[in-house]
């Protein structure tokens, strides 16, 4: 646990098992429920969560690493279709509620195929390669470390929803 | 960005950050509120958040770096009073709804505070001391590094789920 990668991993996998615990006893058609939808039609359904959260972590390391993202290597066919043409973090009640699946299997295998794939990048990296700028579209322009945070930090923010999702459905942890 | 402290310490201001804008436009009759008490019982006031977010951080740097939490550095006074006996994270509705404020304005200045300790308990470290045991009461022995990624963690986890508390106010983003 001396290395940057060791606590960028553990914080990852932190939030993964988070997930993971979320979704214990809870059935697809709960998942899929947005059932705070009047009062709040921002809360997203645990599916909706799952499959953004997954598909964000493996977008921005595929291209942190520069491969193609697992999403078009044969999941994109076997995970919920995004129909619209925004892009998740912007969906509105109705897009979010097409999002919906009839088992939980194929979104975790790709959640877990993710973050296999992002404990390998972390795993291959060089403490001095955290400073290489990656995306000049901000200001200060992003470095790899500090895309590497966000990411986690989105997945991180994620975990917490889910649990609040979970018991909008009336369940208790 | 090169050094494990400069991840963590952009983590950590990343969640914070997060609370801050939760709260812009609330309230403090809104965040005392629990509306969705009937529903989920274990869904917390964004009160309850910031002061429970805050006392964790401070009391888990604190026991880090071997000093007197903050909390009993004259902050006790002016904050919330936990007046069960039991710890906050297992407070029943009821207790989490004795946790309220009449001003955010000492709480968010302990949050600052408690990151504040954070920050300058993370800088005062060496790369050597992350593999520390500092708790042996879990198997496996909790480290220094993995004591501070699960406090940071729960930083995190927390500030996505004071969004859900705004959003269940009726609130948008």
């Amino acid at each position: 646990m001396t290395r940057f990668k060791d606590l960028l991993i553990d914080d990852l996998e932190r939030a993964v098992a988070r997930f993971q615990r979320a979704f214990e006893g809870v059935t697809v058609e709960q998942a899929n429920a947005f059932p705070a939808a009047e009062m709040a039609p921002q809360i997203k359904s645990m599916t909706w969560l799952l499959w953004h959260t997954a598909f964000v972590l493996d977008v921005q390391i595929a291209e942190l690493a520069g491969t193609e993202w697992l999403y078009q290597q044969g999941w994109k066919e076997n995970l919920p279709e995004n129909k619209t043409k925004n892009p998740s973090w912007i969906h509105s009640l109705e897009e979010a509620q097409t999002i919906t699946v009839d088992s939980f299997d194929n979104l975790f295998a790709y959640f877990e195929a993710a973050r296999d794939q992002a404990v390998r990048y972390i795993q291959s990296l060089e403490e001095s390669g955290l400073d290489d700028i990656v995306d000049e579209s901000w200001t200060p322009a992003v470095t790899r470390g500090i895309r590497l945070v966000s990411t986690l930090d989105d997945v991180t923010m994620h975990s917490g929803q889910v649990f609040y999702a979970r018991r909008l459905l009336g369940l208790t942890d």
